[in-house]
């Protein structure tokens, strides 16, 4: 079943849901026309459905391998990133002094979810280049942006973020790397790094490795921790790649799914390596990078999810069996199926609404200035990528299940896509840390942000939207009003009733703007608000409750 | 993390929740004493820790495949099929008269949890055969009872179920498969089914097919198919495997999981069968066989998420990660991994509770002939093969979360889990079918098994659960009422309230039992019944609001 890039579909959720007009009508933001948001929607449609949808399956038969310390990628890949890189999609919202488009991270977004739903193991590299992209523009020395951004920008060399070792997940400032000062202005890099992301390539000149590590005199902790770029080759003085930094890559991981995409093990021997930002300030500088990134990886479920979706639908419109209610004779005619169907798209749209709703607010933040967009894009953020993800997953399982026997089996493709989804609820972040980051760092303003998007979903004629916003406005009170525990214990159903009842309303904004959604609206907010309810309830079961069962009962 | 035989769990289920000393009671099972329960469990338990647990792997990295129209079994597949053989666990319930142990259904049910945790490849072997003997014990003649039954039960033969055809899934009444008679009594078979469990192996001396086909002057539809035994090899005079039948293994399917288990194209070109039951009823026939395989699905999905919760309350336990809210530095002390691996446990013991529910239920009727027992069985077969494989997938899914990256690597084992598990939903017919099956066909007593259901789960000081089963007494009534098309509509969310409703009882009969489990059970309540409301909500949505919603937005 081909993949066909939902252009008009996201045109309309930017011009009717989520209020991308008013990116569009900022100074920073001017030449995003509706002529050029077409124009780049249509192109990179194009090549998502032309270039890189038929490498999806090729990379998942074919793993990238590695051979005598060399990463061999999947057939077709290197062409893949070449029309990515040749698109300019990578550094569409990079400055443009170091030849980025400058345009809003709302079409970026946009522009990966196409890429996602064609290739995502493929998608993945661009993701993780636009993070260090974003990170060294915030924080890298000039000299450090001059050499390394035009070149990332243009695909002559990739980027990855380096943070896990094998005692430092969740908990990064665990982590043991450290960075000798070589007396030069560089430093030596030495550690293990575990699951990285596109650790090497065999179609570009360089990887770029940020790196956390600790200097000398660090304390312990996520204090204690300074970023480094490590180039796999050292730059030479005309800027091109050089001789080979003190590196490798130890092992690629034989994972579920994503098996174009090699994640590696990454051993620094005294590798050389340039401070990033100020020293001891690395967590801060990751985290510039991380929530751009976690939004990403939101728009990773929902790139799957779309794409499972018609998958989806095409077999169910296709598929012949049994008498159906109105005669049409495919298993579309039949009510639960139709509903599971129903319910993917809707859930589909929901998880594209919050992603694009939070970039908006991420463009209005940089082209404004204004605190309380960046406290909305902020507050958004966990929800998007949370959202995003569970529902990649929750759909591409749908998927399968529509498909019936033939859903399991490889060859059909929909099995692939839950592969592939399946990690997008564990990295950049939990779903769980990104519900704890909600109900702690995002509650911290007092709630402001959080009552500030409630106020707006208020204003609305639904009269069982308006009780389930006022029902939020009550867990929130309560939230503020736990320690810090309570909330944890709650978090993940917060946030999951949070999303359902942005979804009603987004639903519903689209009906509004157009009657032929009216039905899927409906359909829509039957389920949604219900189901919000039923997350508000959990989530204010308390910590209490978690401890009660003794740790005994639970190894029973 | 090797897997533990949850012996002591399955006898307090057995014992306080399940009421299982009635069915010891009776004259039927009065072999059934505790000390033969606690004797069968351990044996069982034994074999699955020790023989087929270290399978479950090798079965996954070495799929069976099919060499030169011989099907090559994974590594130790065979010498674990010959231990389950051995122990006499494939025959624990066929009737003593032909070898078997005459034990309660409950029993195979609870042994046939064990082996599917250790390995659930392996496991759908014997489930195969176990409904082959059922359906031989109700419907063959007593010469095919015979020459059968004994060779099914000893594991010298297997068996299997051919339904489904290309053109035919879930609509079965559309196969095409041909038999006409020889002259001689027996008839030659001729046409294509796929998805055929353990299809082949190369470890029984024979495969025994039960075939559905159409007899020359068959009724269009399900009206008009019967029901044939067509042996892989011919039996001989003395009763042993003689020459070659005209049947063959075509291909094996490449599967998301479950690799280790042989799912077959089968061809029959004229091969020799025997009609078994009468001529044109073979669904009747099948229907006595795909009711106690839909028991065993569920057991299928329970089996993998104990072993899925297992897994990773071991893994929570062991991993070190930041600094804990109690201090304990392991990853389960964290509120919100607590609340994953506490919800893990609820959920696997609802699985289990509802299922021996059931199976209790089953020996009951067979037992004492009682209708009541009949219809309460028959009622809660599709809650149990609906919710226990949900639970399946819900619980492996959640297994991988718990396990962070990790979860995402083959090697850790734990995405294997939902590999393998993600056809239970789908097989023996899918959930959406389970569910239609209980709002249409079970319900066609009036509500009668349905409401008596309800008044046992009425009668408790919980104020909650009361009110819970009032408001699925009211929409019992609701669907009663409705056309088919709008109980189809919302079948999933009423069997899926069901199910919770269910659960939440049982958990309060747990807690009764056992103060020790009061706080798993105030935690489980408290998220069950939530849950259960919104599914309701759910279930009244009615079937025109799914086709208000036109093919023309859902493909757009």
């Amino acid at each position: 079943m081909p993949y066909r890039a939902p252009v008009s579909e996201v045109r309309f959720v930017l011009d009717h849901v989520v209020g991308f007009d008013r990116v569009a009508a900022t100074e920073t933001f001017a030449d995003a026309t509706p002529e050029t948001v077409e124009a780049i929607l249509t192109e990179a449609g194009r090549m998502c459905e032309e270039v890189l949808a038929p490498l999806n399956r090729v990379g998942d038969l074919n793993p990238a391998r590695l051979e005598n310390g060399i990463v061999r990628t999947s057939p077709g890949f290197a062409e893949g990133f070449g029309a990515i890189a040749e698109g300019g999609w990578l550094g569409m919202s990079a400055e443009a002094e170091n030849g980025g488009m400058g345009l809003p991270i709302t079409l970026t977004m946009a522009v990966n979810e196409m890429i996602g739903s064609a290739c995502l193991a493929i998608q993945l590299n661009p993701l993780m280049t636009q993070g260090q992209i974003e990170a060294l523009e915030a924080h890298a020395s000039d000299e450090i942006k001059a050499l390394y951004l035009p070149k990332l920008i243009s695909g002559e060399w990739c980027g990855t973020m380096n943070l896990t070792e094998p005692q430092a997940g969740s908990d990064v400032g665990a982590l043991r790397t450290k960075a000798e000062p070589n007396g030069d202005g560089t430093y030596a890099v030495t550690g293990q790094k575990i699951y990285i992301s596109w650790g090497d390539n065999d179609f570009t000149d360089n990887v770029c490795h940020l790196v956390l590590a600790r200097l000398p005199d660090a304390a312990p902790g996520t204090k204690g921790i300074s970023l480094f770029m490590v180039p796999k080759r050292l730059p030479q003085a005309d800027g091109s790649a050089g001789v080979a930094n003190s590196l490798k890559v130890v092992s690629l991981e034989h994972k579920l799914g994503l098996h174009g995409s090699p994640t590696a093990v990454m051993q620094y021997d005294g590798a050389t390596g340039w401070l990033v930002g100020e020293p001891h300030r690395g967590m801060a500088a990751m985290f510039t990078m991380m929530n751009n990134a976690r939004l990403g990886v939101g728009i990773q479920g929902l790139a799957i999810a779309e794409a499972a979706m018609q998958h989806a639908v095409a077999y169910a419109q296709g598929r012949k069996q049994g008498a159906t209610p109105r005669g049409a004779g495919t298993i579309l005619d039949h009510a639960d199926v139709r509903r599971m169907v129903l319910g993917m798209k809707a859930e589909t749209f929901v998880a594209r609404t919050i992603a694009m709703d939070c970039a908006v607010a991420l463009d209005m933040a940089k082209a404004t200035g204004d605190a309380d967009w960046a406290a909305r894009g902020a507050f958004l953020t966990p929800i998007a990528k949370a959202y995003g993800t569970d529902t990649g997953i929750k759909v591409a399982s749908e998927g399968i299940q529509v498909h019936g026997g033939m859903g399991f089996v490889e060859e059909t493709g929909a099995a692939q896509y839950l592969r592939d989804v399946r990690v997008t609820t564990i990295y950049e972040g939990t779903n769980g840390i990104q519900a704890m980051d909600l109900v702690g760092r995002k509650l911290m303003d007092g709630g402001a942000a959080a009552f500030a998007v409630l106020d707006d979903l208020g204003q609305t004629d639904h009269e069982g939207l308006r009780a389930a916003v006022a029902d939020l406005r009550d867990l929130t009170d309560w939230m503020l009003a736990q320690d810090m525990q309570d909330r944890f214990a709650g978090a993940v159903s917060y946030l999951a009733a949070f999303a359902r009842v942005l979804g009603a309303a987004h639903h519903l904004r689209a009906a509004a703007a157009d009657p032929d959604r009216a039905p899927l609206a409906r359909f829509a907010v039957a389920r949604l608000l219900p189901e919000a309810l039923a997350e508000m309830a959990k989530a204010r079961t308390g910590a209490e409750e978690l401890y009660a069962v003794s740790d005994e009962v639970i190894a029973a």
